[in-house]
């Protein structure tokens, strides 16, 4: 009977109360989460609806505002105390970085009237137009006072090496001795905890303590990585740690993530100085969930941190970013050619960037690998090495980011700060330029394989951008090589006579953008990333087309970005949410664990307790769905068997962590007196009328009551897009109102990366999931996650 | 019994082949969507997965190769042709409004040497470096010879008034002759399509011209509204054309959608030269579902469109936007109080527009509204009025667009075009400035509210704007002459002397950005395009806090924006995708159709054609679920009736439009003499064995066999989850395996505006979702959209 709407509230619900007094509890009371396990995300936003539900309840009037308000505000002082955080760090990483990374050519002297020793190359210098008349700055040839040029070399080369293998070394002690999880860029693990898993400890105070100092010395000691994936990692740390006094967010793992969604944002957004470039790199490459709220969040955080950067000017030069650039000239229709050239070097360059850290990472971690529980002494190796490559070739001797700002820039800007002389004139020099342009690209791109994987702190994002200007401004030489040559020909008919018709920086820029699109396969954040070093729409359009094109032609080599395939190699369970994976078509039916191979709870049964911890000792499932069987025929006397299958009606699902913790709460609550602590105490899963409260436990508010099911014959396709899209761990199938099995979210994960597993647990067992919800057992077979749990201790 | 992973194939799927042969049809045939129905998204991403799949499988080898990539190519190529033709029709929108707004004060004389009366005032007074020199713009005084002062002011006044009633009768001629969709912004339709409704014609050719000729007209006649609206779903009107001749794109609706979010965004970037902005107006405002591949395509379509726009140089300044701004100056901490003002104003302005926009519009379309009917007339009179109105104030007698630009500016770069007077020194001056500017603001919300809501094309986003801008810079005259009369106090102390230490103008964007906020309530894409207008971080800051600010204090007053305040007057069946809805907290069941109160198929039964006929005859439901009944004893004898209740087995669902075109279709096939004919034929929903294909209809093929589900007890926040992230149309709630009841996407709606719905049928039936899932009937009550469907013949 239709019902009428009296007033302003939703009908019918009140009165029609039948289910009103258990809908609450209709998820079940949860333990918590172990280590290493996914997440429930309904079951988190229900939790906090039901907080804030009775914030609402307990508080009223004024008192009750200011209380709602608070809590309101709790997220954004958490974002705020972040993004300073984050644009301190920023500075301190940089000054820090630089100062350590100069002195491995030389140092400071002190003058007559200040002590300096603390001060880098350019603040040394500071007010010195060109750089070769700074007389403080004082090269270890002149401190030790050695003349001979070739001596001088060698001096140099060997301090070189020496304090580059020192820094490294120092990190990776660091690393080893404080928080094996601050090694690496940690964006996989960021983008696999986003993705509604658990890694306790990853983003601890230890973390971001060895991490930043880490980082400054890994960048100080030349090789070829870079800061921005740590300081992202770092920001997470920053948020995590200012979320600890602000138990609303700290103890939900739903909103938790939300925060470090945005918190990631802050951390690109000091890396480039591009907050909107943050907030996209957020969203496109790390993010599992991200509403609109969480764009906004994102946003403030990323601003505050690149405000907080502006206001501490670690440059002084007003720009936050050193590489940041201004072109003052266009780019002519041409040039089309050599950008489109661009592109798909980049995606060249980063699918083959990708298998080449994947070889060397699985030569690493098998047993052949004479290094391979030896970490310190393989990055001394590892650095010594590259130190002693890189000091013959001018443009690896320099710091990264001081190498890319000289590639991008304009040859007038530099002026007669030319340290690599790029913008010499004549053939034979640029010649020359082009080869040492390229030598240095190709060793860097063998360097930065090899040192992305070492156990420091390091990111892959500033060695694809350098690699990818390196040899942009090579195809730009090559280019105004030939406009000077043939500025007659038809195809420069647009340039202007008398003015320089190619700006070489402008290919560095197009070719840094196609090589990062390459090695991380993101699109619009890294065209907005470019358009905000820039700061013009000019150069938009190449950069847009050269991205492109990198990530489809990366695309042929395998659809994963070297963060993805970071996460596959380590196994990490992460879904991606994206709605174009290669699902087989198939039925769920045929990929989920069928009820006869589980060990299923019949709720007709009255079970022990001592039944039940027998069931969680022999079994080593990690749920079981709770069923009442109905025979076809239910007369009383029950003589024949039935024929026709049994109905199995689904009642719930109890997880072991809950049942676990149920059946030892009820033996505690009791107290030593009380029957229920005896092994025979029975346990309901349903309603019954022998059910007494004080001689039996009722285990049903431990239970899954109303498990997401899904009918058996659907799609494999809608079960991953449940999975993906409301962040289920288990998917229960029926057919025609029986349980038919089970799918986990590990089972999913298998299917879509059945093809790929690589470890020798790579036997597909369907149900696995059930088997080991957990991935942690995985996991731990593996070397990766091993140092990583070691790690908590 | 686990099975062993084979190679590299998923395991178990071909072998275990059972459900493989019918897994295609799972979800049913489809008929294909009425107007004004919603779209089945996991149907219509099935259909695409499908396409490709015989893609796949049709073709092979290098043919193959490049069928697929012309098929991956449609989707670029529909959005570079989107995105040059939004750019070109932005370029004719800003010449065309241009000259047609100058046109009411004047005309441009024509010189010895050419005819230029087709110049807008800004064209024809090129090179004049002051406007007064400016000979060739002809004020109507002048080509009317009237020296006489009052006079001249009078002539040109009835010239003002009359042009401008003219421009908009026009308009208002246009949109009912051609095109009734190409009224309003179409932002709130745009919005509600995106979420999954079919309103066809909507984004026709028509409404195309329409709407381009329309909009230069309503901008020409000066009435307070704005262009950027229109734009928008201008834009998307051309990306539809733009599909057309693709049917990959325009036959999938999933995938029209996907195209049409990311034109959206080509619209905001032409409209404010801000494409990063555009892309996040596209995911804040409109979208409904943007995964990343979305973003890097609105991208794309946003930066084509503004390239081509800057291409053409409509202003030939090398701008897009007439209002764009460079800063020269920074901020000083003591002028964040002004800041949070402005904020709290923004907020406190939009709350109580949108009220009052709400007002008028109920009144409009109430009985009492003499003008209700007569839609060219209401125009006209509006038009006439705020002419007049706007003529006597020097800032409202200017174009919208040219008043921003004139707020914006700083004193410095306008030098002597200062036609408002804004950069007076004296302090007499700037108290009567801000009484002008402060009144314009207060007429200029009253005309805007009137404005909005008239059938014209006319967008709120630039009222909102100016409105901001002009209290915004009154705000900043006051500090102004607060500094100049105070310069020592401690409060100026970081001011330098000598220097202007308050630039008025900023106090204007400040302004502008929290109006904006505080009538469309988004954040993260104001703050964006602001950046992009100003090109630098330094007033960043200030407008995210205003943006805030407003954001909250709007909210107070009510959560929705202008745009969500339409929809919901409109009754528009939009569910937002947000995850903080208010949604009562009630199980789903308390909302749901129970089992008992809807008409379902028992499979059981024997249906003729006749049975279902009548079935269609005599009920209005949308769709019926096929059960079997299963009674607890199902002994053959079946003498006593079953006590226990019997378990209803869901075996699928069937809508109306399937049942009914199923049925003509069997009729169809067979011909004359087919005994399909006969409406005595036997029609079955299961398989049975009496079942023959010569004399029996199969009805499973149009079934959805596997329709989701969800336990009766879940909390209703789960069902309405479910709704917002898998695009569903309808959920069938279970009950330990037995059909309980039905959720309709039109409960799910009713539900959430409860407490809103306006209309006279605002009884609130449970399941009126399924008598009435098409709300085309709730709508049509409505002249809103009486007008619309009017408006397809």
């Amino acid at each position: 009977m239709p019902l009428h709407r009296a007033d302003s509230t939703v009908p019918g619900v009140e009165k029609e109360g039948a289910y009103v007094d258990w809908n609450i509890e209709t998820q079940g009371k949860r333990v918590g989460y172990e280590n290493l396990t996914a997440i429930d995300w309904i079951f988190e936003y229900t939790k906090e609806r039901q907080r804030l539900r009775s914030l609402l309840a307990t508080s009223s009037g004024w008192s009750g505002t200011v209380r709602q308000l608070l809590d309101n505000s709790h997220v954004w002082v958490v974002l705020v105390i972040t993004g300073l955080m984050v644009g301190l760090l920023a500075a301190f990483i940089n000054i820090a970085s630089d100062w350590l990374g100069d002195i491995k050519t030389g140092y400071c002297k002190d003058t007559a009237t200040s002590t300096q020793f603390y001060l880098s190359k350019q603040f040394c210098c500071w007010g010195h137009d060109e750089l070769s008349q700074c007389r403080e700055w004082t090269p270890w040839r002149k401190a030790l006072k050695i003349e001979n040029l070739g001596g001088a070399y060698i001096v140099e080369y060997i301090f070189f090496v020496l304090y580059a293998t020192l820094f490294a070394a120092c990190s990776a002690v660091l690393v080893q001795g404080y928080s094996r999880y601050a090694k690496q860029s940690g964006i996989p693990e960021i983008k696999t905890m986003l993705g509604g898993y658990v890694m306790k400890e990853f983003l601890g105070g230890w973390t971001l303590i060895t991490k930043s100092i880490g980082v400054c010395l890994s960048v100080a000691s030349g090789l070829w990585l870079g800061k921005e994936g740590p300081l992202v990692h770092l920001a997470c740390c920053c948020a995590n740690l200012a979320m600890k006094p602000f138990d609303s967010l700290s103890n939900n793992e739903a909103r938790k993530r939300e925060v470090l969604s945005a918190a990631a944002a802050s951390g690109i957004s000091v890396a480039f100085g591009a907050p909107v470039g943050g907030v996209l790199f957020s969203l496109e490459q790390l993010s599992y969930y991200f509403p609109d709220k969480i764009m906004w969040q994102s946003f403030v955080c990323a601003m505050i941190a690149a405000v907080t950067l502006q206001a501490l000017n670690p440059f002084h030069t007003g720009k936050i970013v050193l590489y940041q650039v201004r072109y003052t000239t266009g780019w002519h229709a041409f040039e089309l050619l050599p950008f489109v050239i661009l592109g798909i070097t980049g995606g060249l360059f980063g699918g083959l960037f990708i298998q080449l850290n994947m070889f060397i990472t699985r030569l690493r971690r098998s047993d052949i690998y004479p290094l391979r529980n030896r970490p310190i002494l393989e990055v001394s190796i590892v650095a010594a090495l590259a130190a002693t490559i890189n000091f013959p070739n001018l443009f690896m001797r320099a710091q990264l980011s001081e190498l890319v700002y000289y590639l991008f820039a304009e040859c007038a800007t530099i002026g007669n700060n030319d340290i690599f002389g790029l913008c010499k004139a004549t053939v034979a020099g640029s010649l020359s330029m082009v080869t040492l342009l390229l030598t240095a690209a190709g060793l860097g791109t063998l360097l930065a394989a090899v040192t992305f994987g070492l156990p420091i702190p390091a990111g892959i994002i500033l060695p694809s951008l350098a690699i990818g200007a390196l040899y942009g401004r090579a195809l730009g030489v090559i280019v105004e090589l030939i406009h000077k040559h043939h500025s007659n020909s038809m195809l420069f008919a647009s340039c202007e006579p008398d003015v320089p018709c190619i700006t070489p920086g402008t290919y560095a820029i197009v070719g840094a953008a196609s090589a990062l699109a390459g090695t991380t396969r993101m699109t619009a954040s890294i065209v907005v990333i470019m358009f905000e070093l820039t700061g013009a729409l000019t150069y938009v359009l190449p950069i847009m087309i050269a991205v492109m094109l990198a990530k489809w032609v990366g695309d042929v080599f395998g659809f994963r970005s070297i963060y993805d395939a970071w996460i596959q190699i380590n196994e990490y369970p992460y879904i991606d949410n994206r709605d174009d994976l290669a699902v087989p078509q198939v039925p769920a039916a045929s990929i989920m664990t069928k009820v006869e191979e589980m060990t299923c709870i019949d709720a007709n049964r009255a079970y022990s307790v001592e039944d039940l911890r027998n069931l969680l000792r022999t079994t080593s499932f990690r749920g079981f769905p709770v069923l009442r069987q109905r025979r076809p025929s239910t007369s009383s006397s029950a003589t024949a068997p039935a024929l026709r299958p049994a109905q199995n009606v689904l009642l719930g699902y109890i997880s072991r962590t809950e049942l676990s913790y149920a059946l030892d709460h009820a033996r505690k609550i009791g107290g030593s007196t009380s029957p229920l602590r005896s092994a025979t105490v029975m346990c309901y899963f349903m309603h019954s009328n022998e059910q007494e409260p004080v001689t039996s436990i009722d285990l049903r508010p431990w239970m899954d009551q109303t498990p997401i099911t899904l009918h058996a014959a659907s799609s494999l396709q809608l079960a991953v897009a449940m999975f993906q899209k409301l962040g289920l761990r288990y998917l229960l199938l029926l057919e025609k109102g029986s349980l038919k099995g089970l799918l986990t979210k590990k089972d999913i994960w298998w299917v879509l990366n059945a093809n790929e597993v690589q470890s020798s647990s790579a036997q597909f067992v369907p149900g696995a999931g059930v088997l080991r919800d957990d991935p942690a057992d995985d996991l731990q077979e593996n070397d990766e996650v091993e140092g990583l749990l070691r790690d908590e201790s």
